[in-house]
């Protein structure tokens, strides 16, 4: 199996809030005629979808996202551009999960959460560089 | 707020078992001297984490992934390929979520589940071609 990941999905309660609020935060959406999921292009690909609609594809019941064990990361360049990116998602209707603090590793890290509850850690970590694209090259 | 994902943290029960797994796939590790977390690049990054240790970052309990509202994808490029896939996580130790199957909206899906249930879900989808990287390019 490649080692890669295309796509994301998030079931989400209310797809029109979900989309409002990433939409606040100044994320443009792709394949605009896509019915009933909206699709982000954001390195991968990010899918908004209804959790009964993916219920229904997995055939299985889902839970609420609130305490769900993961956690979504935007890797920013700098200290301050963390503490603006929070803000940013708290003006656009976030719930601030925690304040950004120095973290043991030597980065700089706070967290929010999207309407449904998905948390996103947003990052400064001098260890991971970012490309050009912003993209993370790990280092061997 | 930049319009990308950089990383996935996926809290897991047990970080053994999930990186052996990852790794029976196919999958090789970055950062090997990192202690307590498996990071891959796989476009974005993954990363392995010990559930118990995000738990402690963000400050709340957290459930398992069984029945957690979200998909990881993978896309393919032919539906030969999303049932061999399958077959090589069922071999390394998937259960498998869905058996592939004609999609509605014109491709081939099937889902498996990690160690821990996360559902990663493996599809050929025509609509959204893989540029050379393997990375979807969406149209508009």
């Amino acid at each position: 199996m490649e080692q890669r990941i295309s796509l994301i999905t998030l079931g989400v309660a209310d797809l029109e809030a979900s989309r409002s609020f990433y939409e606040r935060l100044g994320w443009r959406r792709s394949v605009e005629k896509a019915e009933g999921v909206a699709f982000y292009q954001a390195g991968i690909v990010l899918a908004l979808y209804p959790r009964q609609s993916l219920s229904e594809d997995l055939g299985m019941a889902l839970s609420g996202a609130a305490n769900a064990p993961l956690t979504l990361a935007l890797n920013v360049r700098s200290r301050i551009e963390v503490d603006r990116v929070l803000e940013e998602a708290v003006a656009a209707g976030a719930r601030l999960l925690k304040r950004a603090a120095d973290a043991p590793w030597g980065g700089y890290v706070g967290y929010f959460a999207d309407p449904d509850g998905f948390a996103w850690e947003v990052a400064w970590n001098p260890h991971f560089p970012l490309d050009a694209q912003g993209r993370i090259q790990l280092p061997e």
